[in-house]
């Protein structure tokens, strides 16, 4: 691993120019969106529309060919159609731009004419000393630049890209537009973001490395169809893994999964279990399922990585606790059993019939929660703690349509509730998690969806605690940390 | 199956009178929330609280003993501190009382002197002819009798639970009140619930044979740890599910899972094998994750019911079909070879370059997916329609931070797709399930979390037609509609 691939990659992701070739008035092009989101969102270079059909573009002097643009251009974003890409980066060679990308779709992935025209792109690129994303991609964003090329009027588009350690490369746009979308709607932050189309120029690997040497990004988050360059891949997977969590969603791995993912974007789709190996053997965290994506990634750089797989599971509830417990026992977490200063010190908060095992049942005893998760955490039979319906107290929601006295009084216990929470929860909480570098993830409560977050709720979920809505997921994200975990110990 | 049950419960789901024992003025105690619950929620027959402490409960004059009460009682809501509810339980056989809600814990769940408890109370009011539900649970609700012993103050209160279709029996108040929390939050509507507790006189079969008989009740959720009457559950089973599908989570499926659901509510539980086979034998629904209740319960009473397992995918992104054909094939789902006419038709609204294959990917062509889609429906070799990102366009979401003129032509965009979906999309869509009786799952896209829900998403939600968040569950919720379709098949 060199840092070659970052100095190649520095005029794509830290332009000082960009000319957008292709660049409309009408907002039902792409060009439209694309320029324009570039001006709204602050891009600190400088910034020109290519046309041929217009003389400004929403008030911009626009140049009929990147050509005719007298500064230096360090980035084009192209978004005309197919047929015109190879004369534009022609234009791009002459022009000495050092970086594209290709947004066009209609080249490899429709076959044919389509894929003569990608090998000619390329080709010229390539002879041209121009390294290029895509085509038939989003591109790209750096939010440490303000730059994307994702476009006003995408289906992904936001206000901007909350800045955060994220980094995500995606074998889909739209895949990894949506992962930006939940991200931005569950208040994370991400540093690059890359949609890879169909690779012509940079491949996935190239991204990947680039991304493992970045200093901004803590995660890598990928959604990947298939590899064109698995030694490379794996080589760099096993240097990153241990120092920076790698987090994948490998799809195409079922036999008909695999011939979608050949006419999606013509990537060359491995066994589904040499994959598997492959990426255990490189530390890489291989999730099942879309959500788990982003979940696994903000518990693993806010919170500590677990020495082991026993779980002490604290619940409010008994039946979340015997779900929990099914749950666990499925994904290969085993159930710890608490010491007995554990269950004598939860003996002095807890009602005498408390099963005195775990599942630590608080039967009802929610005042007493953070205390109870603080010393099960303690125990040193306890790897993490799986904490179902007891933290971030839901009380006093859903009370729109009651009389107003009693809403009042709904909400006086509620507001006393958080109280306890802020002034005797949260901060001891996260002040044990570090001290005891053990985790601690929740399911089940917080804030239900159409009422307000409480404080509680925002400081333990910005320390990375996030209470999923299902303690399913909590538990999923638990299952992965301990692999992860657990492969840090054999790396070590 | 006869109607026995249903007369022995009326007293308890349709009661004329019900007097609330521990009824008080201090909302720290459980019974301020279910006596104001009763008031402030219009249930329509007499209420009378029952303390010894105070003269009136929130200025209904308040009687010393449920004896005192001048006119008939048909049902007491007992929640008194365990070691009263013996004498409570004699009161109330002497009072003629008809049936009885024991929300109080202590009992059973709690071992030694408890359980010596529930058996004289148990044995008191079988002797007196007292059905009763619990102890150690939130009781009932009857939505169509405005009735709910579930407290102003619990976790799970809402305005009022809404009416609907859906019967709810669960053996944990906490998961049953969680599964009318999201139901409310969704906007679904329920007939009936309980929250089953020690189950020390009436079972889960009981409440079970209840709802199968129940007019108002079309699908019953459960939440089962443990069955009491197994050879009853299954006969009673049989004949419902051809009918009225039952959807079952079943906990306590793993050794320690087990073991913690014995220590929750003394429930006997089985081994796995034996429920599963059972289960699929009688036709019930059993699901694997919590969510997967309502998901389920909502798609198998609004929409047909697939007749084989083959699916058309109809994709707005290439890498979304992808995900949903590993997810497919995972769960034994078929990909539809689509007829030649079917290819055809879709030639004529579709880029030359689409893939002419199942995954349909529409590359982009958002305003035919609704076309497509009911044209793929209507494929004879299709049992079932997947819409994935390909309904409820989110364009026009999180502008909040644009520029006013920016946002402006964003929102007149999406108000325009929106019209697309309203004048042509919706109405024929619905048309077209009831007239091919085959269903159509959604994922991705709808209304993202705190963005207004469209009319399209909400004419299509209203009609069963659900937009998950993610693809997994869409895919999920079809593979077990598949199940139960082939099910009906084999018992018809």
């Amino acid at each position: 691993m060199n840092s070659h691939i970052t100095e190649q990659l520095r005029p794509l992701f830290q332009p000082e120019s960009v000319a957008v070739i292709g660049a409309s008035n009408n907002p039902a092009k792409w060009g439209f969106g694309v320029f324009n989101d570039l001006m709204v969102k602050g891009f600190g270079g400088k910034l020109y529309p290519v046309t041929r059909s217009e003389k400004e573009v929403t008030g911009v002097t626009a140049y009929g060919n990147v050509k005719d643009i007298p500064d230096p251009v360090d980035l084009a974003i192209i978004v005309i159609p197919a047929q015109y890409v190879v004369e534009a980066m022609k234009d791009c060679v002459q022009k000495g731009v050092r970086a594209a990308v290709i947004i066009s779709a209609g080249f490899a992935e429709v076959g044919g004419q389509g894929k003569e025209l990608q090998n000619e792109v390329t080709r010229i690129a390539r002879e041209g000393g121009i390294r290029f994303v895509g085509p038939n991609c989003f591109g790209i964003v750096n939010t440490g630049a303000n730059l994307s090329s994702m476009g006003l009027l995408s289906p992904y588009s936001m206000p901007r890209v909350p800045k955060g350690p994220i980094g995500i490369i995606s074998q889909s746009g739209n895949a990894g537009g949506f992962v930006l979308q939940l991200g931005y709607q569950r208040g994370l932050g991400f540093s690059k973001f890359v949609s890879t189309g169909n690779e012509a120029d940079l491949h996935f690997e190239d991204y990947f490395e680039y991304l493992s040497n970045d200093p901004e990004t803590k995660v890598i988050v990928g959604y990947l169809e298939g590899l064109r360059e698995g030694r490379r891949f794996f080589e760099v997977a096993k240097q990153t893994t241990t120092k920076k969590p790698v987090v994948m969603l490998k799809v195409g791995r079922t036999e008909a999964g695999s011939k979608a993912a050949h006419s999606h974007t013509g990537s060359l789709v491995g066994s589904e279990s040499s994959y598997e190996a492959a990426f255990r053997q490189a530390g890489v965290i291989m999730v099942d399922e879309f959500e788990d994506l982003l979940d696994v990634a903000v518990s693993v750089i806010h919170q500590p990585i677990p020495k082991g797989n026993r779980i002490g599971v604290v619940t409010v509830a008994g039946g979340f606790g015997v779900m929990a417990v099914d749950w666990c026992e499925k994904r290969s977490l085993s159930l710890s059993q608490l010491t007995p200063e554990t269950i004598q010190k939860l003996d002095t908060w807890l009602p005498a019939h408390w099963s005195r095992s775990n599942p630590v049942d608080l039967v009802g005893t929610l005042e007493k929660s953070y205390g109870c998760i603080g010393t099960v955490l303690k125990d040193e039979n306890v790897d993490a703690v799986l904490a179902i319906s007891s933290l971030g107290f839901p009380v006093g929601a859903g009370l729109e349509g009651y009389p107003v006295e009693f809403r009042e009084r709904a909400q006086a216990y509620a507001q006393q509730m958080r109280h306890v929470e802020l002034t005797q929860g949260v901060a001891g909480l996260l002040e044990r998690i570090k001290r005891y570098q053990k985790p601690v993830i929740a399911g089940v409560g917080g804030s239900p969806p159409g009422t307000e977050e409480s404080e509680a709720v925002t400081a333990l979920r910005e320390n990375g605690v996030v209470i999923y809505p299902m303690a399913e997921r909590a538990v999923k994200v638990l299952s992965y940390m301990v692999q992860y975990g657990q492969y840090l110990e054999r790396a070590d």
